[in-house]
């Protein structure tokens, strides 16, 4: 496996394998690997000749008052773990390749990009999409594998590609959980034993809405209820938003039709955690 | 030559090129074509070996004041014109082609794109850096050439294409003038015979700033009031501005050291009308 931070190299090297008609797989991440990256690593594995992997911490996605300099970075044992599972490259690009002397262009996903996550962080996507539309150009992939835990991020990209024509097939990867629910999340490492312990009730909570969603309730405001109130047995945790959207669209839904995305954020303490269930009836 | 308002035909006949190893030149218009539009067809057709003309009058870059509406439209004749240039395919989307239900994303280019003509019309080069980046999507020409009248827009799209390493090789025409030096623009046609004859001083203006400097003059406030001042032989012109930039990045220059751009913006009655001419020491 290669691992360089050259672009000129990576770029090289994926025009090589295009030429010679090999497809190329592609997952963009910030490093710090839990078994969610790796779930995402083996799905382009098993859907692609050759998998580039990405590991960038993007400051443009980080506000000035978040964990930019403190978000955990791993690289030698990165590099291992995605070895072990088929990929080709790493590309550990520095920040003044990814945005060069000069860089001035932005991306931005208008409507969809501006609820939830990114009313909660200003700017945010527009630093995904703008990074999302670089590493593109730079590896060409063929598809690229995102996480369903970053449901918006999700949209927000399939959106953009599409949008921009960019030929890429966007395909979505479940959510990988711990033993008690909890969303894999690389900020998981950032919570004291309580917090830890209690952060296992925003998946519980979920699960709540969706069983009541099960027993026949459609109304999204009970939905989201359903949740809240699950979180009041956890008092370190302090819920952000608790939103039910259109998993495509990210506009608001209070009744269920066809599908709806149940999306929350949850602070415990300083660490801000994400997640959400699709909550969709059988055909 | 094929004419075809489908997307899907283009990105299809582009892609069979590309796979037979032929390269693909790209001119992106908003048809209406004078010999401005013709040079950059030719030298298109000269550098590649298949040529797309895209003719779409693109809404998004108009602001809701100008001429969108009122813009001349000739697609038979324009077909005809490139034709006999020796273009390979005129793609005519229709602005839901281009900007399908649901379409949210942007492209912009900060900074560059904000002053001069950015200033003059808030929001143009946004629509002009998102159409090009889609109509980039659909054709993924090798290069594509842009007249050097829109020097500001040449520069954005420059940055663009390499900030978002799309890998195009843009190219750069030459302006092409009238007998008395108004450079081509399809909004001449929206002049009367008085503001006609008067418009040529645009260019004996920024004529006359060169023969300055040719003479020694290095600086710039010296040779903008150069340009206002032939101006003043005309009364039926109103300058919009006219500013000394450093050509890649629009930044202003106040003394000639390698290259400096004189642009200028001017209304003619109700038309805009804009021009510039490079001033650079030579080597």
């Amino acid at each position: 496996m290669i691992v360089t931070d050259s672009e000129h190299r990576i770029s090289d090297i994926c025009a090589e394998w295009r030429a010679e008609g090999l497809s190329v797989g592609f997952v963009p991440t910030m490093g710090a690997f839990h078994r969610g990256h790796l779930s995402l690593v083996e799905i382009a594995v098993a859907s692609s000749d050759r998998v580039v992997v990405s590991i960038f911490v993007n400051p443009m996605q980080f506000g000035p008052d978040e964990d930019l300099d403190r978000y955990p970075r791993n690289l030698e044992k990165d590099c291992k773990s995605v070895e072990e599972l088929g990929a080709s490259v790493v590309f550990t690009p520095r920040t003044d390749v990814v945005y060069p002397d000069g860089f001035s262009t932005g991306v931005y996903v208008a409507g969809m990009s501006e609820g939830l996550c990114g009313a909660a962080r200003p700017g945010h996507f527009d630093g995904v999409t703008t990074v999302c539309a670089v590493l593109f150009g730079i590896v060409r992939p063929d598809l690229a594998v995102f996480g369903m835990k970053d449901a918006q991020q999700l949209a927000v990209i399939r959106r953009m590609v599409s949008d921009l024509r960019m030929g890429i097939d966007i395909v979505a990867a479940p959510i990988v959980r711990e033993f008690d629910g909890l969303a894999m999340s690389s900020r998981n490492q950032y919570l004291s034993v309580e917090e830890r312990e209690q952060a296992c009730f925003i998946s519980i909570g979920l699960e709540m809405a969706l069983v009541l969603f099960r027993m026949g309730e459609r109304n999204c405001e009970v939905l989201r209820n359903a949740f809240l109130s699950k979180l009041e047995d956890a008092p370190l945790l302090k819920v952000q938003y608790v939103e039910t959207v259109d998993p495509d669209t990210m506009l608001g839904v209070e009744q269920v039709e066809k599908q709806v995305l149940l999306a929350v954020a949850v602070f415990a303490g300083k660490t801000r955690l994400i997640d959400n269930i699709l909550i969709e009836l059988e055909v």
